[in-house]
């Protein structure tokens, strides 16, 4: 399934159940920004959070959160007519020009301004 | 360019800087979460945030915000060994279920549970 | 009980358990980010989040959490050295400034960019 | 300055700008989320966020971000009629009861269910 092709399920999910009044772009806002730190919270106690610290339990959890972002990306970007890949292709061509390899590498200092 | 690609070129883009050793999944997950927050703030003053609502420049910014989200998102997906195309499909199936259409059509009170 | 206490009795908490080494201010700010989150839920598909749309199981719940984020918010200051009520007091000098009453008054253009 | 009274120079500070039709709480839930993402974003990518890993910069500005927060909370929870100290408290007994020292002291795998 593309981006496009999950976009267009979302659409029918959300009119299948009359579900679209909610989905104004400050709700699917807020909602992603829960989301996010729902999939935040199970790391929040560990050190890295490599997968040989998670159990597959938690990494079903996180699993789950990961495409509960993605799902309300999608969304949200639907709603606001943007295209989720080409938008990204752009940022990352303008983070390839902000930061230079040459410049920045092993560069803790220039990171931790990123 | 597919989830796929992203994936391949944000691998790149960390390689070449020598970044991979700050892109831990806990790292990550708090760069997400801070995105998703900064996607929230242009949104958070306003009625609905519809289209019609913001002008030109905020539409860009937030255009950009989407891009940030979107590219943690899949670096995450990507150290935790997770698909998230399949993890999203699988979710949504799994909602179906969850909320039927017949069953949760105009039931507010269902979706604010939700 | 005071802010002073309340740092008290959560320094006791956390020794008596040996959780200290937990509580690290990068883990802590997580926490605090998590637990915004938890409030911010039960407001998304809300209108406006009066008392008058809330029923007393959800106001009770948005008490909680804003104990918790409360809690987490002491700790990290307290970590940090810093007394959260001499800056808050501060940031309201530098807010009365910023924002003159006579000049932003009603003006909703100006508060967006707040 | 106690809570109550930063809670009563918050709402003069509204008052005399005209802001109380802006400080919904649902609208002051995400702006508290905002505020504490922007408190965790000097966090991602450090490694403790320990004093000694700051520069007095970056710490200025973390002092900034706990006021905000500690502002936008007392804002809230003065829009829900609640006290936060009193629900501070209570959540304390609560958790005493439900992490009793001498059960959890030292074990990360219960703390990292907390």
């Amino acid at each position: 399934m593309s981006l496009t092709e999950l976009r267009d399920e979302l659409r029918l999910f959300a009119a299948e159940r009359d579900w679209d009044q909610f989905h104004t772009p400050k709700n699917l806002a807020s909602a992603l920004s829960v989301e996010a730190a729902e999939l935040l919270e199970p790391f929040q106690w560990l050190k890295t959070g490599e997968l040989s610290e998670l159990n597959e339990q938690k990494h079903e959890a996180i699993r789950q959160e990961l495409a509960d972002v993605l799902m309300y990306l999608v969304r949200l970007a639907d709603k606001l007519d943007v295209d989720l890949m080409t938008a990204a292709s752009e940022k990352l061509v303008h983070n390839r020009a902000k930061y230079p390899a040459e410049k920045v590498r092993g560069d803790s200092r220039k990171y931790s301004e990123y």
